[in-house]
């Protein structure tokens, strides 16, 4: 029997990654992955600093990664899955049985399995390490000639896409974007690809509004700008807008520019309560709605990118060898100088 | 030519009522209306102890009131109404032109005119007065057998019903109703005539609760109640839920009340930043929603109290002759003693 | 080990009903259902008269029935049914596991298990018998209080309500049934029950129409009636409008009658191409959408019934013993003497 | 005063077009229009042919044309617009005042002006003249630099983008367009630009599906190959279909392919009734809804033109002298040799 061995990073507290090495049992009903390439995300920078994200604590060493593409080593019998398929990983398992499954809504999942997350105990471990075992449900094969570089945004692209799904149709539609990290500018692409007349985004740091005019926003601005008075004049100017911020002032200020009966939608995560301006919801009928991770649009976001519907690239800040993940993750959280950086193992 | 003169209460400043005379001229465009009822809104309340409403501050003598019926004392030239018709009296005027009353959401026009308002100046008069001239589009003709008592709630319905269209389709669900006042109770009416499974409605008044039972609500709660446990259980138990309250820890109770992709609609007025649970609507998705007075819902009102589809006079507490409006409107404000005060005059 | 043992009747070809002994093989996942009481349903008066049923023929002896109430006699270990409990039984049974059921639309499950359907082989036997044995997700426990007779209308509730859902929200609209039999009388029911303004029926039979009048319906009239012309004055009267008839005339009788930008929903069975009147589905912006038997409304429909929230009684056209099936189907198929008709076991 | 003279076509009858000298005169409410260039539509060719348009004919000299662009000559008082301002056409003017204007579907206005039709009398005369007086509202301004060939297809985008608007959201969706004319083709475009994973289409003339694949189709189909069979299979491939071709074969092959709970939207014209599958649309649950002309989607229309979102250019098979217009509209008529032809005035 094959033996996949080898070594990688576990979290084990804010900023304790210690180089593990690791035996993979094969499983009957798993396949095995040769992870080639994984993008960092804001929850893997919130685990490496905190040692947890939100209410989940790393209560045993935990692989980070959860936007991760490879090859298939091994194929469970009788599945669709064949050795050397390129397969982007779904880090989304959910059960199929509760009332949320049947209903359509995997994302709210009773039993939700979601890699590199230390929700649950036994923690489901990550995918950053060069073998991984995967259910094959989890795995999205593409295309050979598609780049590994853009399929690798194939997770935050569905967070996107999820959360433009949320929204009324975009087309002809006025869009702004408050916060422009990643999140922020694959939405920009995702409203321009979904029929926008026009993408806005807002972002206090230069080198983000930067990238979104690069990732589909027709404009950019400091929301400190008094250019801003124009959008916020009554009765509004933007007909939907989406937060990747998850700040107080940038919610305050996204809807005050929206028009009556506009839609927001909530992507950024925030702590404890936030002040909201209920009377200007309420005035002005906006639709108030949170987005949280994405169902089946994890296809939608490996077929988009299989055929080149949108390009992700001008995210993608460095490419940085897995040996280096702690500095890659210092490097990710520090906005200046970086939007999106994947690792190789 | 016929005069209409006669004496009202204005308002001109806070707790002050003056009784002044009046004399209607005729315009050839308007109707005059010989008012017989009308019924104390929470808003009217606000005038009378504060001088103002929210932004709204009464800075010339107003007549309150904009729940009234009564009968065409005067016709047009032209008008489909005739002298002796039994109206109810619209209160919204929009302006059939702005770019909010073409896309079919007048109650957002640019140019409204709502009576008994000091939002703008001059003030649009109110209807609690003997005598009242009103353009005839506010005037919806109603069969003569239809009580007037039940008439008299045509606007406070039109308000509930626009906000259960602010929800989706409540056929089969479970309902939850924060505020038992007077529009929470109506809400709690149109809720099961509109299909819901059940219907729950929260109060920490004991007087409202047992209001709420008679108007629809299949239980009641106080917020403060330990049953109220099991709502919050994950992942919650109401569909959809309205607050009719303004109150905070209302909102924050029925958000965490509701189930995944639930709908919140947020009648109740309030003041200031609300502070909210950001993270459980984002992770729930939940849709939380302002509604805002109401626009073709006042037509569907009269004719669902005009065929008996719903019946409000449990909400009714009390007819006062209008001569003791101020009376009444000290009576409206305590919710331990009355639910609805209708004036005669 | 008990033994439920019995004689019912086996449909075997067109108006052959075989009276034959049964032995149910406890199965340790099924429950067993004394069964009392059943409808005879419109599809069920099919299968009598042609042996089959549109593509489904009967291959081999079938009970029919999918209407029907009972107790539970043994109830599967583990399940939260026990034995007395009232239940209504509902004859679709999704496999949960295929993309549709995964969906939420579990109405186009690609394994449906029908009760009394001849579309599948061995077919799934139905309902129409003393002792059933069936998997415990079909029993949907209701009150013991409740009334049986209405309850046993649980399954066409179910397909009313269904129906209601594909159309937007019925408050304060003008609704059209066409074709007043049971399915169009329940619809005519739920209508009300959902906030409809109006609801009118259309049937050529005076015996329907008496039947519409006596259940939700507001007026009521014969197609060839000159007054239709009233209603198919440009632009049209109706907002809403369902066709539980099938019929060709009918069906281009309610879209001539319907509102720019109405909608249509076709609940009722044809054969064949139904020439329709494109061009005016064009020029209208009519949306025409099909109903199909029903999903989760199941268990909305037992609640209803439970609670009386309607009251399908009046539809009751008489109670007979089940040794009569053949003659009680004979006679639910005539419109001038029945609507539906219950059998006791 | 200045005189706009000059000769233009008049339709008078089946094949006659008449030339005949004009003067415009000046209203003072109106802006005279330099009309530079015309797109031929489908509905111009069937005026040209028979002498009317469906139960519209022409019974006084008619202009043809409502795909005009231009620049504006004089400029009314007060109007936004100012002389020499590229500007679009809109033909349709809706009064702004009827219950569909108010409710935000102006294409069902009951006193709708649109240009080049014979539907009303006096007849709303078209836009194929060098010089044109229209009201302001209907004058789109553009930007200098885009391209008058472009711009041109705004009126025939608008039927797209409307058709388009009557689907449920596109994104991740596969798409089916039966019949790829101009009409056909510019759904494709605006699909892709809506999100679609991919646009099929399906057209009997090898000319148009060349073009198809020119203007946004990923693949294109003779509805006679056996590859359809794939489509057809159960439970059906596309999630939402366009016919474009107002052919009954055309609309009952893409109801067989469409999934269950598709959507069908219907925007070529036909005759007479349609022999539908009503009980595929039934058993599957599928929208069919109709698509007429289109409202706001003008604006957007010109706004994505303007900013290059969708090139039509593909579709442009000729430009030609406007005195040569009856071969002009011949030629308009030939799917194998022309898909949409310009005139230059």
């Amino acid at each position: 029997m094959t033996q996949y061995n080898g070594s990688a990073y576990y979290l084990t507290g804010a900023k304790k990654l210690s180089l593990e090495s690791f035996h993979i049992e094969e499983k009957p009903d798993h396949a095995i992955i040769r992870v080639y390439r994984g993008g960092i995300c804001g929850s893997d920078v919130h685990y490496y600093f905190h040692g947890g994200n939100g209410n989940a604590v790393v209560r045993e060493p935990m692989l980070l990664g959860h936007e991760v593409i490879g090859r298939v080593e091994k194929s469970p019998a009788g599945s669709l899955l064949h050795v050397g398929m390129k397969v982007a990983i779904n880090p989304s398992l959910p059960c199929g049985q509760c009332e949320f499954c049947l209903a359509g809504v995997e994302n709210h999942c009773k039993e939700m399995k979601f890699m590199g997350s230390a929700m649950r105990l036994p923690h489901v471990q990550g995918g950053f390490a060069q073998y991984i075992s995967v259910e094959p449900e989890r795995c999205i094969a593409y295309d050979d000639n598609a780049s590994d570089e853009m399929m690798c945004f194939a997770e935050p692209l569905a967070v996107a896409l999820h959360a433009v799904n949320q929204a009324p149709s975009l087309i002809g539609k006025r869009v702004l974007i408050s916060g422009a990290g990643p999140i922020g500018c694959l939405i920009a692409l995702v409203a321009q690809a979904a029929g926008a007349s026009s993408v806005t985004a807002f972002d206090i740091n230069a080198n983000s509004r930067a990238l979104a005019l690069k990732s589909g926003a027709n404009d950019v601005y400091d929301p400190a700008s008094e250019a801003l008075d124009l959008f916020r004049t009554a009765p509004g100017y933007f007909d939907i807008a989406f937060d990747a911020s998850g700040a107080q002032p940038a919610v305050e200020l996204a809807i005050a520019t929206l028009r009556p009966r506009g839609t927001f939608v909530q992507v950024g995560n925030s702590k404890g309560l936030m002040p909201l301006p209920v009377m200007t919801i309420l005035n002005k009928e906006i639709t108030f709605k949170g987005s949280f991770r994405f169902a089946n649009e994890f296809r939608v976001a490996v077929k988009w990118l299989e055929s080149g519907k949108i390009n992700p690239l001008p995210l993608l800040s460095s490419v940085m060898d897995s040996i280096n993940m702690g500095e890659a993750i210092e490097l990710a959280a520090d906005k200046d100088k970086a939007a999106k950086i994947q690792l190789t193992f």
